[in-house]
């Protein structure tokens, strides 16, 4: 059994840690932290977890994490997983990072995007992007395991392939993306955001081109995108449309269909649907697949692709699991096959 | 008192048209006609217009029609639009067709993108095509105005000024526009996709690059666009977000803001927001108002244009309305400014 | 023209008054302050009255409140009311107060039921309990109008006419009533109660049997209630549902249908819909109109009586304006009839 | 490998059916029937079964379901489910019946509630009614096994413990149970009382008094109730508010927690929540759990209970399979337990 820790156990990552940690066979739960409910009965937190998964919260200490376990999933969202990072590397311990604090490769790009310097930029070198269905080799040998992010994980995956058909003819890329609500977090935020009133029965853009996500995106296709988040009125889910837009007149010798067929027909998280009209933010929800559909619209010259993830599972907490069963030698799919979350 | 008449008062746009004109100053129903309810009291088959709106629905009849009203609204979709507006043209009665029958000018791309040739082509040049803030001279003097459809409204407000600033430069117009799902009518589709199991908390694509609003919007801006429907979990409200990729180092002489202040710095019914997150659906939930906000994404070369409507309101009857003011010379506002719906 | 003042109008309540009163035929807004927004432009504050209603906010100050008001509306839920009340009262001022604090008439109860005690005691005798169909007379000469509960606004008018018609033969009553999260205010809780992931998709009761809305239904009704709200996931809107149980053979004389229509068919603003199936809180949304249902279930000798309100509007801000209109003399309906909000 | 057979396996019954068995230790699908699409693969009709089930759906055909299977599930809401019944059980197959059609004992009460008359009323009498935690004994030897309603799952196990305790003093029931839409099945409704726009952002009671769940209701707990189901704007789950009403000054011995306690103390899928707002819908979506919540309301005298349950899981084919199990013996949380759906 993998001794597995989590730190930042009661954020929504976390949370969904618990569940599919819990009932994974070759997993167990050795450490789970929490800075603001160590001491409280885990259920008592959160009531929607009694009867799946019962524990004391600890405190947050890398020390004794690096004691209780083989691998340790951080998942908070502020700099303090870049301070345990270090720490728990030095003993041994694999790390896997859903903050996102080591997804990109450049400490002056983390500055520009985040808004704040980077405290062990030495370590962003050898943090693996994990990526599972473009990365795997590097997967399998990682110490430090950047998760990606939850829009990330939904546009790379449908434009990897399609980047590289068509890359020379695309002049611009355009992501749209909508998303359900709990990307914001589960604490409340200053601008009112996710409250229930402000963003129920509505839709609206936000950090047009300058989310952070964005820069996560362009280095894994090398190519610059104009990204366009949205919050929908969900609570779960995001669906990306993106549209590559090619030089006038040229033409696509493969379908960008076949092409996804090409590079992804034996994966088993990836599900490619017949129309655009199935795939949906709630065909996907509480599972770790995503769905994706492409098609050439001629008369405009535009490849367009639509994916769909539950932001939870494949952007977050499902990948990670898929990971570390990458980097431990398991089944890809243990744990995360055929059920839900 | 101007004499009205509805044509399908009991789909949506109907039932807001009754709404509107039940309390306009200068209008009053004449004639409200259903094709399936004909015979009852309004407010048994729509409970929520009891103590705004009482009569008794008739049968659609253009001569009883043409008899009773100086305009008829008709807010169908089906083909009979095409049918009943000859004969009241003929009788010296304005139209405002909401149904979309008379948007585009061109019989042949009617019938490719509707799927059915158009059974009175010779009126299509006649039309005049009702948006409001675009259009006025001719909407004054129109016999048969048509009036826009829902997406078209959202995208045409926020493009045309910047496609007219940025013409030269633009490669390439990407539309992914989130509508709520009263777009669909008020009838059970046979693909249940307006049940609520089906589209709750969930986000779609649909008729990607085939929807009819296309070559209306196209039609209007004089370029062609990829136009990205889709389905989002709200009863009402569009949130259009647009892309307008210029050449490579192409650079706006007019910011993007100052351009639309330009353009529509005096309309009643345009709010310019000052940042994209402000556009949201639910702010003009009720409204006949259009809120736009543009920016200029420099490292991509990008104008981005955020805009929002009530498909209900300025999408489909305000709309209709305040066409109707224009045609009759009354202050355009009337009946629809500060209030909502 | 009425001069009127809104102290927290930065509040649901309080946005919703400045919509209302921006378009009042009688009434000019000459006084709106906000504690927390004093100086700003409202649409800055709330982007969604941008072309309804411009002013810049104003710091609260009872005093100079009373110099430019004929009436000032508060809509706070903190104690302020209190100490503001006598002061505005003192200089001739009338008081609609929205916040809750006088609606109790003993200040023993207020205390147990609020958990504070009662700032201003000696005004609670003289405060008139706004419910504007049971209580015209008294209204019509009120100086501090005290604004009822949005809950006791669902209840009262339900139950009011069915506890007068069956009082000796009812054993208990029992109150479900669902509300929209809008109920919560517009301030994020400590709870995270009225975060979008907490209470989207949901349902649950809170506060059963404890909420504060109970004595002023008992107060109003003379008899216990066992109150059972619950949060529902709406943004607006309060559907309640009652059930009076009559002892054990007790036959009512009048059907409960016809008592409602007996206490109210003459009322512009309540509307008794035929089937329990059409009083829905959608079909009130945006009006000052209440939706009754009564029925007599004989197989278990309960009288059942459904309502709907938007708690917002007739459970707020369109109930206190119908107050001010009878307060000075207008005609009830002005500002809010046939128009939506 | 139990074989197990499902007619009507494209309804939400049967979808979560396949969703469950299919990744069920110990049983295997070996028929899988759809009237409507047969001769499809069940991943083109319901596409988020991509990946999770394979299955071409064959036609409703008793006599092949008896020779593939040990245990049929009937997840049809027709009359059918009594045809094939007799067919099943004449051949040796257990029947778990989702549809309804056994569940009252009475063929006379199954006549006035279901307003047709039954087609095999002389198996009513064996029919054995599921509710698990109630009911082992009898369900360990059942053939044709009759699967609780969704809101009787919810009421029944909430209220049969302190129907018991306090049963002399109970003077009348209330049950006020909100529901999500998925209750009402997957086809359009000729009412529309499922499509997205009449229902969602809403709350309405319908069918008050008469749904054919009060008398399933009553025959367990041996009690006239008065039963209120209300339309919720949730896709799924169900929130049960029931109020038990004593004779005046009746003093429950044992606090109703503790009476849940003892009754549940033990039970798997029976979460006791500490407070009445740990109990949500939201919080048992996808589990076989139900969570719950009683307290007694001195002030007026009455015992409440709140419960919370999945309608397509608990409130249907988890408790189907949970059925399951204790009929083979297995484990009885066996596929169920610590996953969601």
């Amino acid at each position: 059994m993998i001794k597995t820790g989590i730190i930042g156990s009661t954020g929504y990552a976390g949370e969904f840690l618990v569940r599919i940690l819990a009932s994974h066979p070759e997993a167990e739960l050795t450490y789970v932290a929490s800075a603001h409910a160590s001491g409280k009965d885990i259920s008592d937190v959160l009531p929607s977890l009694k009867g799946m998964a019962q524990c004391i919260l600890l405190s947050e200490d890398p020390e004794a994490a690096a004691d209780a376990c083989d691998v340790v999933f951080m998942a908070k969202k502020s700099a303090e997983s870049m301070k345990y990072a270090p720490l728990l590397l030095e003993k041994g311990v694999k790390v896997i990072d859903i903050g996102g604090e080591f997804r990109l490769r450049d400490a002056g790009e983390y500055e520009k995007w985040y808004g704040t310097a980077h405290l062990c930029p030495e370590l962003l070198r050898d943090a693996v992007y994990g990526m599972c269905e473009l990365n795997r080799d590097s997967i399998r040998n990682a110490q430090l395991l950047s998760n990606p992010g939850c829009y990330p994980t939904a546009s790379i995956l449908a434009l990897d392939p399609l980047v590289k058909a068509y890359g020379k003819d695309i002049l611009s890329i355009n992501i749209s993306a909508s998303s359900g609500i709990s990307g914001a977090g589960r604490t409340a935020l200053s601008s009112g955001s996710n409250l229930f009133v402000n963003c129920f029965n509505s839709h609206s853009a936000y950090k047009a081109g300058t989310h952070k996500h964005t820069p996560e995106i362009e280095q894994a296709l090398g190519r610059n995108v104009t990204f366009i988040p949205q919050l929908a009125s969900m609570d779960r889910g995001i669906l990306a449309v993106s549209c590559l837009n090619l030089r006038e007149g040229a033409l696509p010798q493969t379908d960008p269909a076949d092409v996804l067929e090409q590079a992804y027909g034996e994966e088993p998280f990836i599900r490619l649907q017949p129309a655009a009209e199935q795939v949906t933010a709630s065909g996907v929800r509480g599972t770790n697949f995503i769905d994706l559909h492409a098609v050439f619209i001629e008369r405009t010259g535009t490849v367009l692709a639509v994916s769909a993830i539950d932001n939870l599972v494949k952007g977050a907490s499902g990948q990670a699991v898929q990971n570390m069963n990458i980097m431990f030698g398991l089944e890809e799919t243990m744990g995360l096959y055929g059920e839900s979350f």
